[in-house]
């Protein structure tokens, strides 16, 4: 069996780094590879977290930070003021090799600040993107990127066409994935400056390219990777979010009327149970940041319990796939025949 | 009681030319105050679908047309060549004063194309958009730009924000209408180049502006009024519709399962039938165009009879509204104050 060591960083969850550390005992209980688990945050309140747990497990490992990057401080800025703050502890671990994988339900642009500078993006890779899974008519479609790169180039749009295939291929065990550019339309030519000139590339691209899609294709099961730049994708993300919760709210409120409607609801309630498991956003728990070096897994900040060890067991599942050698290989194929001249500059001007 | 002239581009519905007819019609009998009502399009198509209807209404007068502007076409492209077509005669009617509103379910860069050639942005504004109206928590909200302006600058969102507060305070009845700036995070500082520089205009605008709002908003009712580009809109707006459709067929699949979930579906069906109402796209059919010098409504391309109906029930609610006359005035006082050297300009520099 392949063991591994995991750092997570325990502070900057909403709900608090007790639930983060009780979700990471949780997934340590379910997964026996993981070698070691380092819980990096204020000694103290992880100590006292620990305590409520009736377990010593072996495998742990606190690792005290002096400071969090919180939801107000800005990433870049915030990292440089605050050194020993635990998303940087934890990201420290995997660049000195401790550890193979970091998981964070902290600050989001605080994660990938940290990954960037400190694991330095993969060879060829210019911008690290989120890769979210969501449920579609036919099992799960991953959207990326979800938010780590708000100004998008076309040349960053076109390696998470090939890091979204990679996922979905290796981690999802999607065959020839179906890879679109989100637009506003499906016509060749529909689109702005930056889809027209990200079409043009993924063309070229040794992938199952199905050119534009648009928001009505996303939970069809017709696409397996919806890629876009940072800005769209969160929004698109969240404003699913929205709605998913609202319309559960609103039918939720429309079953509680009348005594019938509650009756009904009772009767049917196996329909509702699998209907929310399926749009369950704590199966996931967290998101893979792809295309830096190391495996990075940003959870939800909302994330409860059981999202936390859920996020671990796909952080688990990320490590043992072992994407990132062919994300390196792929993007560093296309470079060279898109850009034969500078395929060894990094490619800002594209 | 206040006449109105409606022309209708019955052509390029996803239906055919007769539901346009038949929804339109039924418009016709729930309104007697429109005065005049244009059938624009194929001569036989229009008379066929008016004979398979028993009233032979004296308010309705067909306008043939030579042509259709179709999905494929490249809308300026489009017009350019085929200047008999439906959506361009219906356009010209209003053009020439001889109606007030023009509604079509063709092809949405066609009417926006049109509108904007034919009867020009109103003063002071430089590129129109579309409002949708949604559902939310509290009643609903509109979103714009929807996709009429696909490379939506500064200078053109914060005239959203007018319009878009405008539409909802007179059309919607909403006292003082929040207007927010979709963003990646509600903080300050949070967003892309465009946001940041639409967040300074819109702040210096005399209307409740409640600064950067995300997706998690959208459906909560907290915010009124949601200003994004035609890109982001466009496909916040798709991926909502998918993701709404998907939902609710996976809920009926689930409902469908076992006979208990049968029995308890049946006994909660109002629950279902009042969600449904709910979150009916039919129930608007159709968005406003605003900011050209008409009243224009863009009806889905996939209306049904339903759809056309109140798609013309809310042109007539917007003509008498009379929103034009408050859209300028907001306009150039915002312009004059937030660029006091050059609000005669054209301001596509911004």
């Amino acid at each position: 069996m392949f063991f591994m060591k995991i750092a997570a960083d325990v502070m900057g969850g909403d709900h608090g780094c007790a639930v983060v550390v009780d979700g990471l005992l949780k997934a340590l209980r379910t997964f026996p590879r993981i070698e070691t688990l380092f819980l990096v945050g204020d000694a103290d309140q992880v100590a006292c977290a620990l305590d409520r747990q009736d377990i010593g497990d072996p495998r742990v490992e606190i690792v005290p930070a002096g400071s969090v990057l919180t939801m107000e401080d800005r990433p870049v800025e915030g990292l440089r003021g605050k050194k020993d703050c635990s998303i940087a502890l934890a990201t420290n671990l995997v660049k000195q090799g401790q550890a193979e994988a970091v998981i964070s339900a902290g600050n989001t642009g605080g994660v990938v600040a940290a990954a960037t500078i400190k694991l330095r993006t993969l060879p060829g890779v210019d911008r690290p993107g989120i890769a979210t899974v969501m449920p579609s008519e036919t099992g799960e479609f991953v959207l990326l990127d979800a938010g780590a790169n708000i100004e998008g180039k076309p040349r960053h749009l076109m390696h998470y066409a090939i890091m979204g295939e990679i996922y979905a291929r290796e981690v999802l065990g999607k065959k020839n994935p179906r890879v679109g550019l989100l637009s506003v339309g499906v016509e060749v030519g529909k689109g702005n400056e930056l889809t027209l000139e990200t079409f043009k590339l993924c063309q070229r691209l040794d992938l199952n390219f199905i050119g534009n899609v648009e928001g009505h294709d996303l939970f069809t099961g017709n696409v397996d990777v919806f890629v876009c730049n940072g800005f769209v994708g969160n929004t698109v993300l969240k404003a699913c979010e929205s709605l998913a919760t609202n319309l559960m709210g609103w039918l939720n409120t429309e079953l509680r009327v009348t005594p019938f409607r509650q009756a009904g609801a009772w009767l049917a309630r196996g329909a509702f149970r699998s209907l929310k498991q399926r749009i369950d956003p704590d199966a996931y728990g967290g998101a893979p940041l792809l295309g830096v070096n190391g495996t990075v897994t940003i959870a939800h900040g909302s994330a409860g319990e059981r999202a936390i060890a859920n996020a671990v067991g796909h952080t688990v599942g990320a490590v043992e796939h072992r994407i990132n050698q062919r994300i390196i290989d792929a993007v560093a194929t296309a470079n060279e025949y898109l850009f034969p001249a500078k395929s060894t500059l990094v490619g800002t001007h594209v």
